[in-house]
């Protein structure tokens, strides 16, 4: 079977609705003209609403780490203290990037499948009594484990720390709720590929005006990732170099369609995926690597059957029945499979990847009941239709 | 009329295929899975043979200036002594980046609408007897003044000093002839909505080995813009980051008409494009900021008449006839405007804006006989397709 055929069940890239795919077929116009500036403020407008925020937003032609790049390169100077909480492999590259751009990175780090402790953070910044620390790095959904923080709480845990509080919502904004002016959240990244529902390609950036004043006395160097440059560009409906603009006519499309579902309506759906995937894969009588407290809407990490890798199941999958699903990364290569269920997913699909997963374990040797998965996960869907 | 319909007469973006807008549609993939694979090394082969090299080529999620920037990060350490040669906005932007990030920048600036002297180069480099300029940087087509520098005879001037030679080739890669290895050129950037007939959004580098050597001794911090890491995925297949799958499905797709039409053929195409409308321009009267032997097949600069305004122009082509021309930049706002000729248009289309130009001038009160600039590029059209 073609490409084109494929269940595309990864955290991102992510299935693209085929409204969003036409977008990205209209003409050229000029990214100096009056088409550009109002595509440019309808798009900006409708990323403030799935942040939750009035503060400023740039949309940088750029992969995720790029915005997390330029939240680092505008923010942080060479030498300052970073207080990195890391859960997984995001958390640390946006360590690395800290500190390969200078900064005296000092990492709270947590097991991976576990979410971060905010009791921890609160002891930490307490400690820091002369106000050393000068930016935190969190991530919000952490893609390489399936498990998300509780932004809100270990925002709380920050309290009056005047630390800028940033965070990593690549994956997980609009999957999962993130509220950037309620929360009060400096700076939050995120990308196109994932809840938005669009191809890679574009970055997002929201800022607010105490983390603006505090990116004047930056000494990091910075152009293409100048967020003031990008700014000032903005107030006069244009951007600094030339925009992604297939791209941009996508993000007006994936808007309307979040606009018309609702942005609480997205993440419950999200909400109600999660639910769905792990009462299937319980049924299953498979391990999950993050438990329930703590799992992410945006995926699941299976922690393969033993003796079974998890890449010979991630391979019959795909073999079998064109189902891709993402292995595990770095000390978890080979030992959990990771199933997207992240942006334009449809209920049955789940259902059918449930089936697929069955048959492939049954296949495989697995003692598995078929139908027991898609059973629970059809149970969870009737459930919430019931509500 | 809508926006589909604008004749968009830009030095980019540029027109799009209809078969190239079509390939944008298609569905995502695995970016760590083998669909990608094989896309990636046949774009990244293709974009080497419009480079004319078979130096490595690593592609960015970004904007042209973002591989300005990688060029400059990767190559250049704070401190380092830079030649940059500027004859226009995007002469001194690369110069700008190479101080944003710490050189030490000498220009070497000629007034705008001429080329660079490769005499001048030559000179100021044989004075440089210790070598201490590391990097010279040159812009093949200057897209602020329509102007092509002599690329060929200004690294031959540079002889054998051992700066790297880097050029941004943002706007002329696939116009104007360029030979990255017969001219031993280190480090040439460009981008996709050029002569590559793409919308924004991918950035290309091309290196030498001996630039890639000189990159491990360079002390810029660099993340994203990584060309070690770039390579070091590229050969496994994959990218450090997800690629903008949307636009190497486009890629793909514009790759395959440049083969078919042949790299020489469509340098040729260009070159008639800019006979045309010099030949049609002269005929109406007007001057060219550009005297010919210099003059740029990517886009012509053309000098509004003395007491019009090149924005008066501009605007009336844009309300009367939908034809979208750019105008000047800086110190030539309002005294030029710019009509680009680059990428996928076609010889009919030079001629209906001709036409329009003709009566926008007409009906601005300018005496213009009707036709006559049609007439002059006609003319051209007719030897050349004689011949």
């Amino acid at each position: 079977m073609s490409a084109e055929q494929q269940y595309l069940m990864l955290p991102g890239p992510t299935p693209v609705p085929a409204s969003v795919l036409r977008a990205l077929a209209t003409p050229m116009v000029n990214h100096r003209g009056p088409e550009f500036k109002a595509l440019l403020e309808e798009v900006t407008e409708g990323v403030k609403g799935v942040y939750k925020t009035r503060n400023q937003v740039v949309i940088f032609p750029a992969a995720g780490t790029g915005a997390m790049e330029a939240a680092v390169v505008n923010f942080i100077s060479p030498g300052e203290r970073v207080l990195a909480v890391s859960i997984g492999v995001f958390g640390d590259r946006f360590a690395s990037i800290a500190e390969r751009f200078g900064a005296r990175v000092e990492r709270l780090s947590f097991p991976w499948g576990q979410a971060a402790d905010a009791e921890a953070v609160r002891e930490r910044l307490q400690a820091d009594r002369r106000h050393e620390i000068r930016a935190i790095l969190v991530t919000h959904n952490e893609t390489s484990t399936g498990v998300v923080n509780d932004i809100r709480a270990i925002r709380a845990a920050a309290a009056d720390h005047p630390a800028l509080f940033m965070v990593d919502a690549v994956s997980g904004l609009g999957a999962m709720d993130l509220q950037t002016d309620a929360w009060q959240l400096d700076v939050v990244v995120s990308g196109s590929q994932k809840a938005f529902m669009l191809p890679p390609g574009l970055a997002f950036v929201a800022v607010s005006s105490r983390a603006m004043e505090a990116s004047r006395a930056c000494t990091n160097p910075r152009y293409y990732w100048d967020l003031q440059s990008a700014l000032n560009y903005l107030g006069k409906g244009q951007t600094p170099y030339t925009p992604a603009l297939s791209l941009y006519y996508g993000l007006r499309e994936s808007l309307r369609l979040i606009d018309a579902e609702g942005i609480d309506g997205v993440i419950a759906r999200h909400a109600r995926y999660r639910s769905m995937v792990r009462a299937g894969v319980k049924a299953m009588g498979l391990q999950l690597l993050a438990s329930d407290e703590v799992a992410s809407a945006a995926l699941t990490a299976v922690v393969a059957p033993p003796g079974l890798g998890a890449n010979r199941i991630r391979k019959a999958l795909r073999d079998r029945f064109d189902v891709v699903v993402a292995g595990g990364q770095q000390a978890l290569d080979d030992v959990i499979f990771r199933i997207g269920h992240l942006g334009y997913v449809r209920d049955l699909d789940l259902l059918a990847v449930l089936a697929a997963l069955e048959m492939v374990l049954a296949g495989l040797g697995q003692e598995v009941k078929l139908g027991a998965g898609v059973t629970a996960a059809q149970r969870v869907l009737m459930n919430e239709e019931g509500r």
